[in-house]
């Protein structure tokens, strides 16, 4: 039977940032929670939508020819395909929607590649 | 390109109860947006899992074997097949996460049964 998941209490599980965890499982989709500060790397899903919302704090996110930013209790869809690049002025708590199948860094790997993700 | 969505903003659009509007599509999934009061109908969704995520107020869903309430900041994913009903002792505000085919009675069809969903 399911639980409930309390995104604060769930936050305070963890404190390094660009390694979100897994806190739901739906229709194929996962809920991700994530911490993140300073810049992230350019990079798209080719098959994936992804979705990010903020918890707690303000999130930049670029795009090759413009920046939207997002404070607590907005989201924004990032359609596949599209290049995109977060970025946190300051620590901001985010959660995520997308496909299971979805990684962190898209079609590029690198040190900020993370795989087999946890779940809390 | 993508706009953000500001959950507040778009709840300020209508105050009408147990009517969901949709305010985003990702990978055959919707997000929607719905305001509650009072008690739903039980039912249950065949094919999809759905997550409740409550925006501002609080929510008891209702199991069969036991009742779930929700504060704002917190989510209850529902399995597919799985009995429920939300009941809002107040009104209640909710961000919804599940497939476009959601119907919102589920498996059962009454007054209260919306389709044609606008979007915000």
């Amino acid at each position: 039977m399911p639980n409930k998941v309390n995104l604060l209490e769930k936050l305070g599980q963890f404190q390094d940032y660009w390694h979100p965890r897994i806190v739901g499982d739906l229709n194929g989709q996962q809920v991700k929670l994530a911490k993140l500060k300073g810049e992230f790397i350019w990079h798209a899903h080719e098959q994936e939508d992804e979705l990010f919302y903020v918890v707690e704090g303000s999130l930049d996110l670029e795009f090759r020819d413009r920046t939207v930013q997002l404070q607590a209790g907005e989201f924004i869809i990032v359609p596949k395909g599209v290049e995109h690049r977060p970025v946190a002025r300051e620590e901001v708590s985010i959660m995520l929607f997308e496909p299971a199948s979805t990684r962190n860094t898209g079609n590029v790997t690198s040190d900020l590649t993370r795989s087999d993700l946890e779940r809390l």
